[in-house]
């Protein structure tokens, strides 16, 4: 069971290399998965992480996004529902241009990097945030990671080339002396800023993120031998998941009539 | 070329029934269609029909979404950003999670027949407001449909149950009053709202719809001789159309470098 | 009887010069006529008018709002609702922070005219957008006016300046070709756009306008003769209109208890 | 210097009642208090006060603000941008409707009080969520206080009623076992929860208030004795700290032109 985007990006990198030994479910992948956990689940706690690490008050600050995957379209909507002036940076055409018919500033990072008060990196790569966009900033930016490791950040250009590090200025955040004369802050080490300075999801998101664990888990278990590759979770389990969860949220919908089941498998009427 | 969420699914089903006699290329799945005509075209044009029509005030208004596949979260984004209360119905319920974690209510369209103020029907499928629902409604409500044909709503029934019809008591707004002594109000006899009382999509999406059909048709006539099947656009094409698109928004972005594509590719490090 | 911030001011300036002949009742300073009919009605109409003389898509597009009153606030909220990336201007330094505040970027108009695609003008004063401004703009800018009478877009200079003028290019809308080779936009002549290109405010914000200037009318009339200057509409008017519109909205609210009216009253306890 | 709502409430009180002493400026009444610490500073820090105490996911809940003021507008404003569907409770119907323009669900709290995930009180007076509301309270409710001190919540039936209390469930949460069998949380002793569950407002909002209270007491203690009244702050100390806060933020904005100024004091042109 792989749980995380950057982790099924690299089993289907291993399956494509021939390198995959054993079957996986690619359990990130479910909707019952990512659409809540990478985007409300992540969305909510990594503000949460930056303002209880820095304090700041989100309100009239310009946050950069970086990525607009399902976590980072769950930060940008969530930095803006907090009243700030958000940019996106993407490398996909098709992302970008949602991200600007959602009303968001698209940009390179490079021009970002001069306005932003908030950098928040979500996109599973590396060097996202480097030398060239470190001498741009503003003096006082913060520095923040909520995609994948300490590498999406180049932390380790900060550690080398600044002239100063003073560690825990405030709790998780260490100010970093720029040869510049400006100091940026580097919160959680630049590790997921959710889980190093807040305490990761919600139970409300992780419950639907471990029910599908546990369900693809007795599925594989029970059912035939599943051929060495990266599989999808089944969609009867998904709907499961997401029935129970409504009804634990006492929210209930509506079903198909056998007459509507019957007028969308059609093709010989309503056309 | 098919450029509609219904027409799609009907040839699919043709598909299935050995019933497709010429290959097409679904239009409407491309992702520079559907992510963005059906969200934000359909989004601002159906607000736009009902406004037109109706006059009505949208902040402060009950306004009820049936159906939130990519029409129906962009009406209920956009009446929300109008200042209304939204009630999202559905029959799926990943996509009725993915609502209520958006903010919206969802329920049972019979409960919410008899809060709404303005219904609107975006699910494809037929006799989604019938006899049942207009019976609980208010006095006054307005019906209208941004789905599919005018089947949603249940137009026979109501031209054959009304006590009478006062036609165009305000431009294409038909009065029907019910046997309960209520009047609802039918916008553009239950045709697709923003044709039948505005001007359809604004051309900054049927651009890129059109440019997606348009370079499809190329693709297919140029290229080799395509089986008789249900196509999906290249994603080459649809990437082209979103470069062209960002690059006459006057939107720059950034792009990988050859170490970050070897680092997403890779399974060595980063793990 | 004074409907119109404008109006307002010009009749305060008549008091203060000794100029009043008679005794005014400043009906737009009343909470039941500015808070909604500037807000929530100027809000709506203007992004409708703007998208009837237009068909723009306003998600994606950067709209410029000049002022940041109550109509400004209820424009720049609605457009960001459609999914604009909406810029304020502002001559008043606590506005200007309520706008950064709220998410908006705020800048000069020099450098907004630069990245516009529509300008909307609600300032109350004259020759906001100038030649200064219309030289720096992207060719294709759209230039409207939901403030004041046609002076706070200069339509002298555009009129006199422009190398050639083509009228009703779409209905209600003049392009004016500039000697830098670039196309403006003039919506509705630089009048009101929401009237010029709309049908004004809905129904359900002029009942509460017309409410309030009808009682305050039977109350001038019906009380004592009233001093010579601006008046304010009493309170007691505005709680009942607003509560009545609150039950015409099928909404029921609290009531203070005695227990929590002395509460309120009292300095004694709870200090 | 009174830097509080409910403080100014009960100074003007004392003053009706000839009780006042000495004279008192009304620093929460300035516009660079008020405007951004109640609304701007309240808000977030009401919501990080919960996130941090109960670990909920704020999508998807349904959040109960009881008072429309400027903190609970701010409140609801925050509830809304992180996805809760947010209720809004009120006395006065003036606010009402703006709650219910703003697209917020206004109802009785006795209504309110059997949806509720969360509440929050923001009213400055006692006992808003009292017996007859804990009763109709679903199992697991959160209660908070975000306005005043621990009466606005009646802390003290609570601790009488219930069988039994947990105290610090989570930190700073206790629950009531009531009688009906259901439990509620009581976040923070029903003390101001951004205080009691976080760490107060923002240093971005306090510069403002505390530059209002400085700059206020320099004037009261440099000029002419002020008489025993309480005395509101002087509009040009409220456009300096606006001004120098804009300048902290590199945010430039317009002035009036002499033309502007004079147009706008004018009533013989542009009626």
């Amino acid at each position: 069971m792989e749980e995380t985007t950057t982790g099924v990006i690299r089993l289907r990198a291993m399956a494509a290399d021939g390198a995959l030994k054993i079957p996986v479910v690619a359990v990130n992948d479910a909707q019952t998965k990512h659409l809540f956990d990478n985007r409300y689940g992540t969305g909510q706690s990594t503000l949460d992480g930056i303002i209880r690490a820095t304090g700041i008050l989100v309100a009239g600050s310009v946050v950069v996004v970086a990525g607009y995957g399902y976590c980072g379209r769950g930060i940008a909507s969530r930095a803006r529902g907090l009243g700030a002036d958000v940019i996106v940076t993407e490398v996909d055409p098709i992302r970008a241009l949602e991200a600007a018919m959602d009303g968001f500033r698209v940009m390179k990072m490079l021009d970002a990097a001069k306005v932003g008060d908030i950098f928040i990196t979500a996109t599973g790569d590396k060097h996202v945030l480097t030398s060239a966009h470190f001498t741009q900033m503003k003096d006082g930016a913060f520095l923040s990671n909520s995609g994948h490791f300490d590498v999406e950040i180049d932390v380790a250009y900060l550690n080398d080339a600044a002239k100063k590090v003073e560690r825990d200025v405030t709790r998780h955040v260490d100010a970093y002396h720029l040869s510049n004369g400006r100091i940026v802050y580097l919160l959680g080490e630049g590790r997921l800023v959710n889980l190093a300075c807040a305490e990761g999801h919600p139970a409300q998101v992780m419950d639907m993120s471990f029910a599908t664990q546990a369900m693809a888990s007795e599925w594989a278990a029970k059912g035939a031998q599943l051929p060495v590759k990266v599989h999808e979770v089944p969609v009867e389990i998904e709907e499961e998941i997401a029935a129970v969860k409504l009804g634990a949220m006492s929210i209930k919908i509506d079903t198909l009539t056998a007459e509507q089941r019957k007028y969308l498998a059609s093709w010989e009427s309503g056309t």
